[in-house]
């Protein structure tokens, strides 16, 4: 099996700690390295360095080479992000220029998983499924009824077919209602979509071919010169032509393939904010369920989450649910329960000319 | 008349602002310039500047000459803090060297006074009574129920010897329960105690002399002195044997002296904490009683008092009664209605050995 790991994307979610020059995935959130490089490892007992292909964006390929020296991890820099589609074409080719006939797994570099074995297994038994055809996502076992996720719900079971946790996908349904994701849960059939799949290059490139001609067509010419110096220009030229698609949008819902589901419940969060970093963090929580990280000095403060990042005493008096972040060129103090609008102060501070706080 | 301010103190509760290097009274809190310099500055239309005498700790006596550079206010040096009496009777002993022989009007270096024609009346009134002897307290009129003050209770009036406002003082009481000061505001009859009273050097060294023999007989010897270079090394000898005592204590509660009252509605306050600096500062609240200023972007937030003097963005959201003060060693986070527990962190940091944050 070879893996395609989509390093891409410039989450603002984690400001003042995410930047435009160090997203989330380069930082190390949780506590455990760098969310790119856990995620390499976590690989680790199914595949070596050498069958990992890094796509990222240009600006980040500096960072990414520091963090990844002297491993073999491929890295392929992205001239500029067009979302989704793109981004595993090129993965798809990659994988084959380095030989691979098997099946890939395609998976976001920002995510956490707590249980990484049983994480491994799942992706084995979906790399066993794909590599006679169709595309197999991950679904993940929800654990609570979150609005803000995709759902699978899966359909026919495959045990007849000597496959014992595993189904052919019947629909998927993105971000629905809190009534709908209640019953969802109740009947146990349906999964969180984490964007994590398996398929062949083959099966990937024939349906792009099909259903995404133009970018198709593209993904060909970049394939003619991949090795070659020539490689860099072309897909610079190529990607300046392509219009941004998403892979669920162009390829998922339209495919002719069939698409299954591997369960898997192995304490997966997709870290999309402070609040939900604190809650994944609960073995870090103190006795009046307080995070408290660097330099700091706790009085009477409770359920909050204090990150000193500056190296300068931060201290906190009589807080509750409150999040503080400080960084050395900016200071974030939020109540915890707001901290998916911190995309608002980003806003405004670019809606500002703030740039050097981005 | 001359004045002695009185710029000890290393109060804590402006805490991280305030340090035991640059103490409130040195520091611009109220926006209006360093608070010794406003104090000095009010009294202008009483008096010059040569007849103002800063009693000041030795450590900030750089500092001192610094913001008074080309004034011709006197300053003295406190080799260490005793107490107000031992301040009290150097001022006086400075004072009649200074060639006094009217009124002293004695005060703290770090209050806040919002109508000061009105208390440079109070003060003149007060000087007239103290010509003729006594010690002449200026009586703040209340505007709450305040139990963390001392209060001042008037009895005879001197009406009948031509004085309207003014009045004997039957009694003074040390922070009262809440019943109490209810009483005492609907009586009319109470003031608050704010440290500020006017009397002859005379009336004070007599006094001293009859009360704190060992304190006069120190000043007595320090007299000879004043003025040749033997002063300064003398000073600390007679320091170093002093015992530290309050004037209130010491002699107001005993003195055979009559004690007057010069009620005064001044707008005073001892901007005893961040949340009596927020509350006075109420022409700084924005539409939603924010108070915030230095590089700030407030998003949903209100009655909060955000205070970035660190040159970095202080982003906030979704504060609601927190108080935010960064500084370049150290970023206090609280609730701000417990702006008085600040002290608790002072404690804190220097009992865990952190000196250069205090």
């Amino acid at each position: 099996m070879h893996a395609v790991i989509m390093t891409g994307g410039s989450g603002t979610r984690f400001w003042p700690v995410s930047r435009s020059s160090t997203p989330k995935q380069f930082l190390d959130i949780t506590g455990s390295g760098p969310m790119v490089v856990e995620t390499c490892n976590r690989l680790s007992p199914l595949l070596k360095d050498e069958k990992m292909i890094l796509i990222l964006g240009q600006r980040h390929l500096k960072e990414a080479k520091s963090l990844f020296k002297g491993r073999a991890v491929h890295m392929l820099a992205e001239p500029v992000g067009k979302n989704t589609a793109p981004c595993i074409g090129l993965g798809a080719i990659y994988a084959e220029y380095l030989g691979c006939r098997g099946p890939v797994a395609f998976l976001p570099a920002d995510h956490f998983i707590g249980n990484p074995a049983s994480f491994i297994e799942s992706l084995r038994a979906a790399g066993d499924l794909a590599s006679s055809g169709g595309i197999v996502t991950i679904g993940i076992v929800p654990s609570r009824p979150e609005t803000g996720y995709g759902y699978i719900k899966r359909g026919e079971s495959l045990a007849d077919a000597g496959k014992m946790n595993a189904y052919k996908v019947s629909e998927f349904k993105e971000k629905p209602d809190i009534e709908d994701v209640c019953n969802y849960i109740k009947s146990g059939e349906y999964y969180w979509n984490g964007g994590i799949f398996v398929a062949t290059a083959d099966t990937i490139l024939m349906e792009t071919k099909r259903l995404l001609p133009d970018l198709y067509e593209g993904l060909a010419d970049l394939k003619k010169v991949l090795g070659t110096d020539r490689f860099e220009g072309r897909l610079r030229e190529v990607y300046s032509d392509l219009s941004g698609v998403s892979f669920d949008y162009g390829i998922m819902e339209r495919t002719d393939e069939e698409i299954y589901v591997i369960p898997c419940d192995c304490g997966w969060s997709d870290v999309g904010s402070w609040s939900s970093l604190y809650e994944l963090r609960s073995a870090d929580h103190d006795d009046k369920n307080n995070i408290a990280e660097g330099e700091n000095l706790l009085i009477d403060c409770e359920h909050s989450f204090i990150s000193s990042r500056a190296g300068r005493c931060v201290a906190c008096l009589g807080l509750k649910n409150c999040l503080v972040v400080d960084t050395p060129e900016a200071l974030l103090v939020a109540d915890l329960d707001r901290s998916q609008d911190i995309r608002k102060i980003v806003e405004q501070l670019r809606k500002d000319g703030k740039e050097r706080l981005l």
